[in-house]
């Protein structure tokens, strides 16, 4: 029997690479997403859909992050920002943009331990990523280290001395590098949603951060963009 | 204007104590309780009572922690361990209770976590106690210290310098020595509840751990015990 192993998933790009990577790596793989007041919720609908085809185990979780506000992705009154071009995206890490959701890699990680304990795996997955850094300090390598240290002295698990690992296979890809691996493994990425901002139509709005640094990463993989755009999609 | 702190807020003797600490140490306390699943809901609306008595803004989350399982606390199938006396309660940490949720300090840390990073809160309260131990991994010192080196790496408050701190205040005091200082404090104990397996007259059941240490509490501290047990209590 393989192992279980939890993969944080919102069924973006980065994510379902990470939950077929789970599975290439040997892991029979529990998907865990999060319905946590969200603008772009069809990001649930799209998990669902990509772990039923792929015969994995999907976890949907309803936590309210809204409640507590601070974030253009859960508040509805401070807008998604959109650039025309991702030449105008601070990729320095130097800004913390206005979509960052306080404490959210923490608590999804929490979430996942929880479930990693109680199911009986070790390994944690998360699609976090360092090159195309997004400026969210939750997506760093060193707050992945220091999750990891803190995970094995909150659990079972740590104190009986097995070791929970928080595996990050693409902390070091570029956007590019992370879609060529997916093609590799089979990810039908034109079933994957990026955007922030979804217009009515659930098409992706082109022009928030996620939508343009994944646009630039099928540029750069030389490979055609199955992304569905919706036709409505404004500057904003 | 006193700055603000997230005290961790049950509505048990602990963060009771805690909270009315916090208060005496010069913060404006946010209280936090979660509505997780546990079969003693009755602690949130005592929770909701204390607080609106003290003036203290109130939030209360509602996470369902029960869905993954794994626990006395949120899974009926599974006994509350009860106890003719307590001694017979396991306190050298050897063994890990039935009665421990999977990574719920570390879930509520999380929580809190979003919470100050919103508001503005640089401190978090948590009323765990390693002297009374319970035998949960995530109440010891080396798992706080942990989650708050953690905690500077997750946030926009981290990264931009300032010091995030998990304040533990009952650390080190005995369950007499906690009720002691509430006493000092003006902490109304008799509108606390402890118990995990409340009857459903709303008292407490009087066998588990959490009712024969706060009884044994009272007693060390040479104080009259103001907790309402059950009329219909069981040995169970």
């Amino acid at each position: 029997m393989r192992p279980r192993a939890v993969v944080l998933f919102s069924g973006g790009l980065d994510s379902t690479t990470c939950l077929s990577i789970a599975k290439v790596e040997g892991f029979d793989p529990i998907a865990l997403s999060f319905h946590y007041g969200q603008r772009h919720t069809n990001e649930i609908e799209c998990a669902a859909l990509i772990a039923s085809a792929a015969g994995v185990e999907h976890l949907i979780t309803e936590i309210d992050l809204a409640a507590f506000g601070g974030s253009a992705l859960v508040d509805h009154s401070i807008d998604v920002p959109k650039h025309n071009d991702v030449s105008e995206i601070d990729e320095s890490g130097s800004t913390i943009p206005a979509t960052y959701v306080p404490a959210r890699n923490t608590i999804f990680l929490s979430f996942a331990l929880a479930v990693a304990e109680v199911r009986g795996a070790n390994d944690i997955y998360i699609g976090v990523n360092a090159v195309d850094y997004s400026g969210y300090p939750d997506c760093r390598p060193e707050f992945i280290e220091s999750f990891q240290a803190m995970a094995n002295l909150a659990t079972r698990v740590g104190v009986e001395g097995n070791q929970l690992r928080i595996r990050t296979p693409l902390l070091q890809l570029t956007k590019a590098q992370i879609i060529a691996r997916g093609i590799e493994l089979g990810v039908e990425y034109g079933e994957t949603l990026s955007c922030y901002d979804p217009a009515a139509d659930g098409g992706a709005c082109r022009y928030c951060d996620a939508c343009l640094l994944r646009a630039r990463g099928f540029f750069d993989a030389g490979i055609a963009d199955p992304t569905r755009y919706s036709v409505t999609s404004k500057r904003g």
